[in-house]
């Protein structure tokens, strides 16, 4: 019970993934929970009452809120395998910037990439590709964001990599083709047990988006 | 040369302000050095080609950029004098929940509120006032947004209170009357010297926004 560790979480989110990654990389053993989007339970509300959004990590009964913030708590709390940040600060303070980057600038675009169709698909398409060029730039020849060793950025993104297919299925573009770097990474990254284990099929996601696709636009 | 700091910033910055009273509460000497916004320097966009935003910490030649992530890195660089976030991974969660918070939540209606007239405006009041709700619910009967000590939370959003009178001026509503905690806290920030020795005279930024509102709404 002391040790008790609940995920509230929904499986295609790439937050979500960000913390079950971290846990997995621990070897923290925790309970999932999916939590209904459209009827979030009275366990969520409580434990986020601010954003009232997934993922919420409850640790020993108190909540850990925002899917970077929990990720540092993970490394902080089980210092020992696998550290997730660098113990160097200006090392820290680069995984932290580009994490904040990837926050700031992928959602908003990949969001739109399916949750909208016609002039604002494009704009967000042009946008995303933006933020691809600025990434497979700054990985550069590297095996991972931070170097040799797998670590914060990487956790950050590498839950995205999930939904390419449906961003390509949906909005007609390749990212495949485009980004060569970036699609290694990710496969680099897919080698890692926790990926593997915590990333779902890409398929599953693209049906999943298509049927949600159907009811608030009326398109596939 | 060595333990060079430079900082590129603008006076009435409230994120540049966060970094400069990380900076003085470690007492690490920097060269500050005020940029022209509407002019940036070559220095400020070699530094932070990314975002291309105020503040910049130079520390030894190399660049840590978004204020935030700054301080965490002042507090890790200069570890002894006066801590920044707490040594608790839980109480450091909750700190860097709330400076999050406050990045996401203030600045769009902060920025609204004066750059804006009429419904927009108005919109953006509604929007602060819940911000300054939730963050007086949160400070509740604290000294510190983290409890007795003076924190990250406390820097995040300090600099704020340097525009509350502009705020109050430009949109016609009272923080001071329906926030005395918040009030209350901001004096009690103030007593520390380096918040009292960063933040701006609150007559000059109003000054300095109403120039500009004539310029961009055609009011002052």
């Amino acid at each position: 019970m002391v040790e008790e560790v609940i995920l509230l979480d929904y499986w295609a989110s790439m937050f979500g993934m960000r913390t079950r990654i971290a846990l997995e990389e621990k070897g923290v053993k925790y309970e999932y929970r999916e939590e209904d989007l459209s009827n979030k339970s009275s366990l969520l509300l409580e434990m986020n009452p601010i954003h009232k959004k997934i993922p919420v990590l409850i640790h020993k009964g108190k909540p850990v809120c925002e899917s970077i913030i929990q990720v540092q708590y993970i490394d902080e709390t089980w210092p020992g395998k696998n550290p997730i940040l660098p113990s160097d600060p200006y090392q820290r303070a680069q995984a932290r910037f580009w994490s904040d980057y990837i926050d700031k600038k992928t959602y908003g675009p990949c969001k739109a990439l399916w949750s909208e169709k016609g002039e604002k698909q494009e704009a967000a398409k042009l946008e995303f590709i933006e933020v691809l060029k600025t990434l497979e730039s700054e990985l550069g020849d590297r095996s991972f964001f931070g170097g040799n060793e797998f670590g914060l950025v990487d956790i950050a993104f590498i839950g995205y990599y999930s939904w390419f297919y449906t961003y390509e299925e949906v909005a007609n573009f390749s990212i495949v083709a485009e980004f060569p770097k970036l699609i290694l990474w990710a496969k680099r990254c897919l080698i890692r047990e926790s990926v593997a284990k915590v990333l779902p099929d890409s398929d599953k996601v693209l049906k999943s988006v298509s049927e949600h696709r159907k009811i608030i636009l009326g398109i596939s």
